[in-house]
């Protein structure tokens, strides 16, 4: 994710995504078992980035139990990115913004923790409930190149299936590490990019058009053909076919059950603007930083010089390269999330 | 303290003051009373910068815990800084740097609280064990301006009135929140630059140097006489008088127990430096490095504009004037510790 901040300017499209699954966080709120100790109650968000995206469903959650507790049980939240993160962003909104979950509420103590998700990241037995969106389709590692392509979905069969057993293996993992830390039935939410069962991608057009803005750089000689080959954005749509497949014996899964799995449409927040507005230059220049915002940092790590002065150069190109390619699609792109509830039981 | 792992890299001094501090801090973990349960063990590192000089103090705690507890009891280790600190480098130092208390230890858990610990920062009755090094000295808000100096000794009676009052008062907040923080029984072992009891102020030269390098910055141009006039590095070095002024009813205050507070002489690791290699040149670079990456940034709160490459452009001027400064004095610098060990009784 790009730092300083960008990123929670233009990831309306995560928001938008994360939606989806917020009353039903609300809900795993309103029954986890809490037990009768007045030690803190730990809440846990797995990939929260800069933490925009985060402060609703928390500030949800945190209503629920509040209504359960009373006001002076503490509520820990944690929130866990990789090490490079800008955690200084996220320390500012949690303080500091409109509508956060610390707002109007004493005995809250925010803590992150700067560790891959995909190690153990918070002790055993200790969260009450876990929050992740739009951060388990991003893989552990990537498995092997796209030819001629960024986007996973894009991708020939062998790449493909590369993919697909990474993201099969990160999935298990991601599941496994998250059931030693929350406490017996501790509740855990998990919204995520999706392809629908059609396996329909009619999000990659962007991509499309990111590929073909990278080509152009190549041709203008700003960017190295052999770093465009070593370009790949390692994240993993899911079907539901897939999320739900490690919970196959009765639904369970190293000591989770998946409560519900679902996949829906997530409207696409650019478009919705661009009904009220009709500025089909705005439309084109929100995409691009979103796509900037959420890929351009992963795909920079394939540069040759990666200080940070030869990352912005790109980023600034790739984002002002894709605006113009997007000029011309005045449509909404669909996309898909999936969401699931899993209990600890 | 300056990012991006250049305080890590300059912070000699503030180590070697801790180091007076370490045995005690190991003696505390081998004797904080631990419950029965499997709960965590919780670690509190308040202001930890970068992380580096947490390292060998956390290091020689867990081994002591270890040593009573075995390999499985999940230890929380939290980090407490302002929210702008420079995390990214704290939880890569943490993870990775040869000597880490994780480094060969399972079952540990790092994490961050980007909040003042003028403020709440940890569940009441949580932490077991406490350490605050180098930290406790630097106040909540610069009560008033210095004249013609940058350093709070040199200042005139009112101004260090002033600021006596305003370490005073930060200096019992700050023991009241750690009070609430700590579980009964717990400990907190706080070591930071003080004074010796006739105020003798050897370190001063260091600021001496450095102010008459900002008058020439002024002379030059390249600093305003406006930005010049705000510059305060708000920091107080409190004597052992002051350090136990709050424990005065049987040493206790705000239900802590002052067990042992004495001022110790830090040696000067830049002459222990010059001591092997005599090169001057090399003397003065590292006092000039030092005192840029811990007081520079808080000078540059002063500036007008205060994006990063004017900071930067500051700090560079700043760190090259005052090597050239130093480069006459060849002899050590001596400085004073105040350690105190505090117990939650």
């Amino acid at each position: 994710m790009e730092g300083r901040g960008f990123y929670n300017a233009n990831s309306a499209w995560q928001a938008s995504g994360a939606a989806t699954a917020l009353s039903l966080f609300a809900e795993a709120a309103s029954e986890v078992p809490l037990d009768d100790t007045e030690g803190p109650i730990v809440l846990a968000d797995y990939g929260s980035s800069q933490g925009r995206n985060s402060l609703a469903p928390l500030r949800a959650a945190i209503t629920e139990l509040r209504s359960r507790v009373g006001p002076q049980r503490p509520i820990i939240v944690a929130h866990v990115d990789q090490p490079a993160n800008d955690f200084a962003t996220l320390f500012d909104v949690v303080d500091t913004a409109a509508g956060s979950y610390t707002s109007d509420e004493g005995n809250i103590f925010p803590c992150a923790v700067g560790r891959s998700f995909y190690r153990s990241v918070l002790p055993p037995d200790y969260v009450h409930l876990g929050w992740s969106s739009y951060a388990a389709h991003w893989l552990s590692r990537v498995p092997t190149r796209i030819p001629g392509h960024i986007y996973v979905p894009r991708a020939t069969a062998d790449a493909r299936a590369a993919f697909t057993e990474q993201a099969r293996s990160d999935w298990e993992t991601f599941l496994s590490l998250r059931a030693l830390e929350l406490r017996p039935g501790g509740r855990l939410v998990i919204v995520a990019p999706a392809l629908d069962d059609s396996a329909t991608t009619p999000f990659a057009v962007l991509f499309d058009y990111a590929n073909q803005a990278l080509v152009d750089m190549v041709a203008e000689g700003t960017l190295h053909r052999e770093e465009r080959e070593r370009m790949v954005v390692s994240a993993f749509q899911r079907t539901r076919t897939e999320a739900q497949a490690p919970f196959v014996d009765d639904r369970r899964f190293a000591g989770l059950t998946a409560r519900s799995c679902t996949v829906s449409e997530v409207p696409d927040p650019s478009w919705l603007q661009f009904e009220q507005d009709r500025d089909q230059r705005a439309l084109a220049a929100r995409r691009a930083a979103f796509f900037r915002a959420t890929f351009a940092p992963t795909l920079s790590d394939a540069l040759d010089h990666r200080d940070a002065d030869a990352r912005k150069s790109f980023c600034n190109r790739l984002e002002a390269g894709l605006c113009q390619r997007l000029d011309d699609h005045v449509a909404p792109i669909a996309t898909f999330a999936v969401t699931l509830l899993v209990v600890k039981e």
